[in-house]
């Protein structure tokens, strides 16, 4: 019998990545997506692209979409700088891109529909991301009901889920869990502003995030730093 | 005092454009949003880009977004034929294009963040779409749930709204309303294939729709045709 087929969004980060692991340990065939959006650098789809080889996606899909377009954000706009300082305690970061999570779900959906898939996986995470209105739960469920009405899925009576499995862990406890089941976090880069070999700046609040993740799991940190 | 803002979704047609006129009649300040998406021919962009600049939107974007790299429509993927003759009752129509609505609305959902407007227009219509899941006011309503959790302006008290004022029109209506209140149809083009100077087949769901319609309403089509 041939697997279930899940859609699975990549962006060549931590999380994304332990997402696709957790999504094949689930018995899903995986088909990733990645999407080019005019961010500030390209190795993060190098690095999508390359753990999609390595961990065996059935397809991998680069999207390309200007965002730059529409601007709002420090990702997506030059004139806006990446802070180095944290963000304030309820404040939503410059770094968040205006629907960005609601529009690369969409295409998801979009490729779902034509894959015939009916599972959605994203690595949004409620505990890191505080500030971003589209990383919550009522979010995700909220765009999960509006999946089921969007599409064919909903017409013909099969479910659409979307799986957010990392929504109420900490950096550390995906480390961990990916560290036990052989998620190789040296491909990955999160970095916001890495360079062109994928270095770290190890100073944005991404950055920031995945070392404090390590040192909390009390395991090594092989993030290649610039 | 300055007018509200509205993002207005155009795609060139007499449907989106009849939703400009009602925007801008509801006293917003409009701007309009047009996607090149990998669609059969260029002639529905040239003519929202012009039936902006007429119409006076405050500013017209265009977002490239290739929705070829998905497929499964035959509007998007050449391997597939516009169909002739009309989709049997109940049936989803092969120029369906998988949760394109949702990924529109989405991209405008992030300009509308980046301006401040409130609300959003679009022409979905449930009447003459009734096999595409995403033209239903369940949807309608469940993407603006989505969205009010998506960005800042859920986060922020401030309540988004999604506008689809022809949902239970007829097509017959819109026209009339729209030639009452000074929309210039001869402007639009509605075929799905359109020749390079916007002249329409006659033959296409879509460019059936459109006849009908003006016929019903008693009133000349200045459709141009091949």
């Amino acid at each position: 019998m041939s697997k279930p087929k899940a859609v699975v969004l990549v962006s060549g980060g931590l999380d994304s990545t332990t997402v696709l692991a957790m999504a094949q340990q689930q018995g899903f065939d995986c088909y990733t997506i990645s999407f080019d959006y005019g961010q500030r650098h390209r190795a993060e789809l190098n690095s999508a692209a390359n753990i999609a080889k390595v961990m065996g996606a059935l397809s991998h899909k680069v999207i390309s979409l200007d965002l730059r377009a529409i601007g709002g954000s420090a990702l997506t706009d030059d004139s806006l700088d990446v802070p180095e300082t944290e963000t304030k305690e309820g404040d939503i970061p410059i770094t968040y891109v205006p629907a960005r999570n609601t529009v690369f779900m969409s295409i998801a959906l979009g490729w779902a529909e034509v894959l015939g898939a009916q599972d959605i996986f994203v690595g949004v995470n409620a505990v890191d991301y505080s500030g971003y209105p589209d990383c919550r739960p009522e979010y995700i469920e909220a765009f999960e009901a509006m999946a089921n009405l969007a599409t064919r899925a909903g017409v013909e009576g099969n479910r659409l889920t979307i799986h957010a499995p990392l929504m109420k862990m900490g950096k550390d406890d995906i480390v961990q869990w990916g560290t036990a089941n052989g998620v190789d976090y040296s491909l990955t880069v999160s970095c916001y502003q890495a360079n062109d070999e994928g270095r770290a700046c190890g100073k944005c609040d991404s950055c920031r995030l995945r070392r404090d993740g390590f040192i909390q799991a009390g395991l090594q940190d092989p993030t290649r730093y610039q």
